[in-house]
């Protein structure tokens, strides 16, 4: 019988633990050793449910962990915490590992190599940046610490008013910590240097996120470019500086979004595109390198509408790589084919969801589209709880080809988007969606679905913009 | 200049409204005189709204009235309101019309007729079927009538117990009307000949659906054929016999479904099929007629699963039938491609939906098949108000296309079949399913979403089964 072969995880979340956990499944101990390898303490949690521990939505960190150290040990994946890997060498088939606390490393080897080591929050280098009180929301440890601030002080309060929050960053993870906190009770000051909040949208569309946020309370400042986070004489933050003015805060949150983590992988020559995301092919194998595998929040993954690459670190998106590196792992065949570019989320009750390219996307790669935007309602206007929503499409001229949705509305409105997803991923035009069978009954939606709404008025404009 | 043509519409409804006024939108009164002629007493309301509006759930009848007759009157369309057509001679080129009340009747000459005489429901002829107390919910003028029985009942209470209701009948209609009633503090028991209700889901579904109306404290007795309406000795409705037992009702309410209103189109040798709705081609032409159009609930369209045509009576249709219509009798260029036969509904808190081929309809035309059932959440396991939801998956043995879905779950389950609708639009896969980029975040979805899950199970089973 011939010696098991290795597969070595680096990461041990989403994408490399589903990874390990495929693999598994179709290779037994005898055939694969695998050991994964990770950093920090904790494995396999979704970090996207970290805004909503911190709102109180989810009370324990455990609800988050999808499956514990221990029961992937269990599974014969020799899962190693607090261990960190300094070095690739893709060339001699292994990496190099330093054990917690150690300061001697020593080189593992593999036959397969699985890249998953995530993505790293942005944090630019400005003066008061690392003081105590700023916080990142990425990980388990991260969320934990934020909290721990957070009931301390409320454990300490003194009545002198509402305790103030600046979140810096009004992308996802700042619109969903804004929640978060004002949930707890903050005063809530969002800045971003962006024209309107959520740049994921349109800036029509981004501006209903802004109105209804300022609704909920939520100070939303943009044009606003951070130049110091000021501190207090005990070296605590106190404030975020703009160019323009001061925010007091007692707490601020950086949700400025996420890079690929590649340090160690561009070191070692691996392939990186645009954004330092890894390049892979569409089995998810770093291209040129026949046993090295990526996926997750550290690749770039081909956009099908645009026909580039591009990063889009999301969970969903992490676990189905792992599916596809694990199944080829463990000698099958899988792939993954690439994104539309879909996200949803929200800000108490407002859902905002995209899919495709947004205008400015279109444009830089040299595409020509007309737009169409229409208000309708989630459920026929006479039934109880129908609640308004824009619908904003966008599709190719002559051809009528579908190239994005953009949805701002309330309960019913964000998981349409997936209606548009799918019509990207078959190429279909927006003439065809306008005949599509969506599911109707007065509870449910309009006689016609806002999306099949925005279709036929973005068909009415391709043809009103006529074949040339 | 050539005189005016004449469109004469037949039935003032979805369809039939639709196509006027899209045909008046492409054509002035001077090109195009447009004749409507309803037999009731109202034009372009929402049927399927009838149950909210008797739950009590839609306020008032006019809430559901899209379009009122003086609306359409004012876009130059003449609508002539309790005015019957009693004959169709399309070898002529007119109808026999009978106006209200009258006895005499003449010949309407028309250059385009739109046959959108909708559906009757079915009554089937028993002993007391036709007593006071007996209700069927297919007009404003049903739902009016069980409104006054049911509020002068109420008036008149006597407090010996609540009072009770049977519904015949446990499709789509049959269940929104045992939600309505139980609202109004009726004591709801619903009959259907058929295994389990709602046989527009398979049995195995079904029972769910069974399952939770009985934990809302309806009952729901399958297997029971009704043999008469007993009366009392006021003549009025008393109770439901079947062919096991009685069922006594204060108030009898039909729900069993309706059949294509195609009498004078059959008598005069229009192209029916085998549910009697008449056949049309792409454009909405009825088959082999130059200039003589259908649409909604009379027609029978093409399934674009089993490649057959059937009835499906929904107002999303027979809207679209309407557009097609419209725009080619102006002038334009319009095609129905058909459906894939997605429906959703509720009763209570229960959202229940369904897409493409059931079993046994698979089954009649020949297909081999695998199934995937799956438990899944609206929102991630750790979020608030992850509901339950079971979807079952069809997909083709060999080829792995899907052929259908259906869902049962709580809030957030029911549209979720949209995704699915698309996807069998498009011919997908399962297994390319398994790979959509559908949105994702805690509050709206697991990982994986629900469907996707299924995908997953059903290709599983697809690769199991084997190429043969």
């Amino acid at each position: 019988m011939a010696t098991a072969q290795r597969m070595v995880v680096i990461g041990a979340n989403a994408a490399g633990m589903s990874a390990a956990s495929r693999a598994r499944r179709l290779k037994g101990p005898g055939e694969l050793e695998i050991v994964a390898l990770e950093r920090g303490g904790h494995s396999s949690y979704s970090a996207c449910g970290i805004p909503y521990w911190v709102g109180g939505d989810v009370a324990d960190a455990g609800d988050l962990i999808a499956r514990t150290p221990r029961e992937h040990r269990e599974r014969d994946i020799d899962l190693r915490l607090y261990t960190e890997v300094t070095e690739l060498d893709p060339d001699g088939g292994r990496v190099r590992v330093r054990e917690r606390g150690g300061t001697s490393e020593k080189w593992l080897g593999y036959d397969h190599l699985v890249i998953a080591t995530g993505a790293r929050p942005l944090r630019p280098p400005l003066p008061g940046i690392d003081a105590p009180g700023v916080h990142g929301v990425q990980s388990l440890d991260d969320g934990r610490a934020l909290l721990d601030a957070l009931e301390a002080a409320e454990a300490a309060d003194t009545a002198d008013g509402p305790r103030r929050a600046v979140v810096v960053g009004a992308g996802y993870i700042g619109v969903e910590m804004a929640e978060a906190l004002t949930r707890r009770g903050y005063r809530v000051t969002v800045l971003d240097r962006a024209e309107q909040p959520m740049t994921t949208l349109d800036p029509d569309m981004g501006r209903l996120v802004r109105e209804a946020m300022r609704g909920m309370g939520i100070d939303v400042i943009t044009g606003a470019t951070v130049t110091a986070v000021r501190t207090g004489e005990d070296g605590r933050a106190r404030a975020v500086a703009t160019e323009d003015a001061e925010y007091e805060a007692d707490i601020v949150v950086l949700g400025l979004g996420v890079r690929p983590e590649t340090g160690l992988a561009g070191e070692a020559g691996l392939p990186l595109g645009e954004s330092g995301g890894l390049l892979t092919d569409l089995a998810m194998r770093v291209r040129g390198r026949e046993n090295v595998w990526a996926g997750g929040d550290c690749v770039e993954v081909l956009d099908l509408v645009s026909g580039r690459t591009r990063h889009v670190a999301l969970g969903t998106h992490a676990n189905k790589h792992g599916q596809v590196i694990g199944t080829n792992i463990g000698g099958g065949y899988a792939t993954f084919p690439g994104v539309v570019g879909t996200a949803v989320s929200k800000v108490c009750d407002l859902e905002i969801a995209r899919t495709g390219l947004l205008e400015n996307e279109a444009e830089a790669i040299g595409l020509r589209f007309v737009t169409a935007t229409v208000e309708s309602t989630s459920r026929a206007g006479y039934y109880p709880g129908a609640a308004p929503m824009r619908v904003k499409m966008l599709a190719e001229r002559r051809t009528g080809r579908l190239l994005g949705v953009q949805i701002v509305g309330r309960e019913g409105a964000g998981k349409r988007v997936d209606t548009a997803a799918v019509a990207l991923s078959a190429g279909m035009t927006v003439e065809r969606m306008t005949t599509l069978d969506l599911g109707y009954a007065p509870p449910f939606s309009p006689l016609w679905d806002p999306v099949l709404v925005a279709a036929r008025k973005a068909s009415a404009e391709v043809r009103r913009t006529g074949p040339h």
